[in-house]
């Protein structure tokens, strides 16, 4: 599988995305799930994909292509004059490459997460499906995730805040990472992330994070301990005085 | 859906399910997935249950059926000499429920847990799937899941050790299932729980935990801020001197 995440935040836009590819569990590769379009003073586009591998590179490879200003292969991701509209141009491209597969389509499934800034409009941050349509993050939904999303959401839900430092949020993420690659073989090391700092309008910061990083260890290490500590400073459960029939069939007397 | 925990510990076994059910999100009621079955001084069996209801209710009835002691009603698992043909016989039955819908079976799968205690051998947990075979816990995998598991689980994986008292292992067990509930509208409140103490041979002690239940409510609050202080614990990320082109073909020169 895969997993990817973009948060939206007051300073910009943070991507991550694995790197492990696997068709069954004795085929694994690792391929660049991260793409970025830059035409330096008008926009910045980061695109991270899961799904079929071929169905992705399809994708990514038409609007690759477009971008190489030929005139007849208009319309392309550089000139499209919204974020919308780019998020439209995308979504189509990908609904194209699922359907070419007919009936077999849903095999071919793909997901995509879109995010950028053209100009002195907001940066934006979408969810495409493969039908073509797409969703935005907002303020309400700050953060957008793919793949094998649930390990990593309960971080996120509790700690993510669009007002955090590029800084905090990456390492927000490298936890969701960790505890997702802890519980799930089909997402591995190492990590694309990608930084945009709002109304620069050029090309994201951008790191690949190995197994042996140290921050990571440190923070895979230290998130174990961190955690082990935030339980034992709860209290413990106490048990009720009062134990009764658990063959109750309305379960009424059950309560506490 | 539904989300269901049993954990082999040193001390016996805890269980715990919540108590959502639903057909449709527009259809949705509460139902006990924990089962008990208790011959004092001879063995104590709990069950726990996810997915089709009428499967899992039609599997209860049929079992809870044969231990009324008639003769003609054998084998019960009131009377199975091990916990390794309860859990057979538990499998039996399952599979036949859902074998009874044909070729639409898969539609009216349903997975159990399983655990208990007879006479003098060790305490034994089990998870049973629709096809009516099983896998047991033991000290390298000490918990078990169905339902919902993913969002819960890495907690327990982080967590959770065989040698924790009851009362702290239930605390850990409140976490998982709250950050299941704030991810997921299919996993609701109350919670059963259900502990069975090694050798009593005796009913386990049995609660159901309300929302406004003082203590839950505690560890909901309290975990947001433990994980946001544990989060605050580590060190934030720190960018490196050096950034590079994010179009690079084969992200080699990525590495930090």
């Amino acid at each position: 599988m895969t997993y990817c995440v973009g948060l939206l935040m007051d300073r910009g836009l943070v991507f991550i995305s694995d790197t492990r590819t696997n068709s069954g569990i004795d085929n694994i590769s690792r391929y660049r799930k991260m793409h970025t379009w830059t035409k330096p003073g008008d926009r910045s586009i980061t695109l991270l994909s899961a799904g079929n591998l071929a169905t992705t590179q399809i994708a990514v490879g038409l609007l690759d292509d477009r971008t190489q200003r030929l005139a007849d292969r208009s319309p392309s991701i550089l000139e499209a004059p919204t974020m919308f509209q780019v998020a439209q141009l995308v979504g189509q491209t990908l609904k194209g490459a699922v359907a070419n597969h007919g009936e077999q389509a849903s095999a071919f499934e793909a997901t995509l997460i879109l995010g950028g800034q053209i100009g002195e409009m907001p940066p934006r941050l979408f969810l495409i499906y493969p039908e073509g349509n797409f969703i935005e993050a907002g303020a309400d939904t700050p953060f957008l995730q793919i793949g094998e999303a649930k390990y990593g959401k309960p971080i996120l839900v509790r700690a993510f805040d669009p007002s955090l430092s590029f800084e905090a949020a990456i390492k927000l993420l490298l936890v969701s990472f960790d505890s997702t690659m802890r519980a799930n073989l089909s997402v591995g090391m190492p990590l694309d992330v990608n930084v945009y700092e709002k109304d620069s309008l050029k090309a994201p910061r951008s790191m690949r994070i190995e197994q042996d990083d140290p921050y990571f260890q440190s923070i895979s290490r230290g998130w174990s301990q961190a955690l082990t500590s935030a339980v034992e400073s709860l209290p413990d459960f106490e048990f009720p005085n009062e134990t009764v029939d658990p063959n109750d069939p309305d379960g009424a007397s059950l309560d506490r």
